[in-house]
């Protein structure tokens, strides 16, 4: 407890599924899965249009089966959509019209993996700019220790999901209720600190953010940076992706 | 090549053992292995203090069999010397009058850990910054790629290694022989250019700097982050570490 009589809880940061297993964070906590280039971002902004349930897969063949069974299907390899599925994991893909009421089976290269590296947490949040003081809130009302868990790139560190590590930790701490011993966590609020006042020059250093302008699909990278444009909180039952808030 | 017809080799930095299998540099390279606190700091100093050589072993009961055989050795597990052992870690045990024209034998938990994921690694060099100018002109006459790995504490990113990893991958940089399109380089240059001006005030933070202090051993912290004290490189062969510069 702090002097107000508040219980603190840790904040520790893990910057790849690689380092998972290694966390010390022990006792009951949310992971917070971050792939803000594209997976948590999108998976956001399909709940702001009204996807009713998401089913996250880690393989390609099961996603065909699941396309074979009639299902919605978002996957993509490399950062490219593969030709049998429906969308790829843009944010702008997931518009109202194509999604609203339905379920949508989401497979893609790094976010999948990190929630199968996770998959004995008991709630697993997704995170990204556009949920994230959405996200502090209902982490400060769940009264649990927080592990912020970014998928990397092929898990190797990236940059674009260690500031966002660091613009959460520095929310939780902002209250009474957080503290942290992790050097992870330190090193992500610094990063932010050097990002925060012009994010999009700052992640213009990053691998990924070339990758996917090779690739074409930079477009959707401004969106990814913008904090709160929605208010939902998306939660992974074990099973697949519900909207808790 | 760049436009001066240089040949232009990578820096990648990897910020834990657990990662290093994840590294993108596949051709020719070296690694540069880092335990700032204290490992590789350590081994410069029994160097510059004329160690003969020094033979790492990852496990407490070579360690002892080789004490057995008559070795000087160094052992600690969790920042403590051991009963049997001759000395610590702590680079003030490596004087002159003890080890001069000896061979050591050296057990760490993070470093001989490190030194063992990467042992494929044709060449495995120690860096710290008390050799790191010494370091970084061996590295430029080496004309390879190098990989800059981090022990970490217990496979997890550490304050401290990160730091020199920043430090070595400026240095190399500012030549024109070096690129990197690491994130993880990237996000080191960052972390560094926050420490450098005051690293002692910096590392106040790092969570393994509380732990030698727990311990007693942070008496070596300041001494442990000032550039320059030796020109020697200590390398390992595969077998042993010798003197190479």
């Amino acid at each position: 407890m702090n002097k107000e009589g508040n219980f603190i809880y840790t904040v520790e940061v893990c910057f790849s599924p690689k380092l998972y297993p290694e966390i010390l964070t022990k006792e009951d906590f949310i992971v917070v899965l971050v792939d803000i280039l594209r997976a948590t971002t999108s998976i956001c902004t399909a709940f702001e249009n009204g996807v009713k349930t998401i089913i996250p897969v880690a393989s390609l063949d099961e996603a065909r089966i699941l396309k074979a069974q009639g299902y919605l299907v978002a996957s993509e390899q490399d950062g490219k959509k593969l030709d049998f599925a429906d969308f790829g994991n843009s944010a702008f893909s997931f518009t109202r019209d194509k999604i609203e009421g339905k379920t949508l089976v989401y497979c893609t290269t790094n976010g999948t993996r990190a929630l199968e590296t996770a998959k004995d947490a008991k709630t697993i949040a997704m995170g990204a700019f556009v949920n994230i003081t959405a996200l502090k809130n209902w982490l400060l009302k769940e009264n649990k220790n927080v592990v912020i868990l970014c998928s990397g790139w092929k898990n190797k560190f990236c940059l674009e999901d260690s500031i966002f590590a660091g613009a959460l930790t520095d929310a939780l701490l902002a209250t009474p209720g957080f503290i942290t011993r992790c050097d992870s966590a330190k090193a992500a609020l610094d990063l932010w600190s050097l990002a925060k006042h012009d994010i999009l020059g700052y992640i213009e250093k990053a691998a990924h953010r070339h990758r996917l302008k090779r690739l074409g699909l930079d477009d959707v990278i401004p969106y990814s940076f913008i904090s709160d444009l929605t208010s939902v909180v998306p939660v992974f039952n074990g099973k697949e992706i519900i909207k808790i808030v």
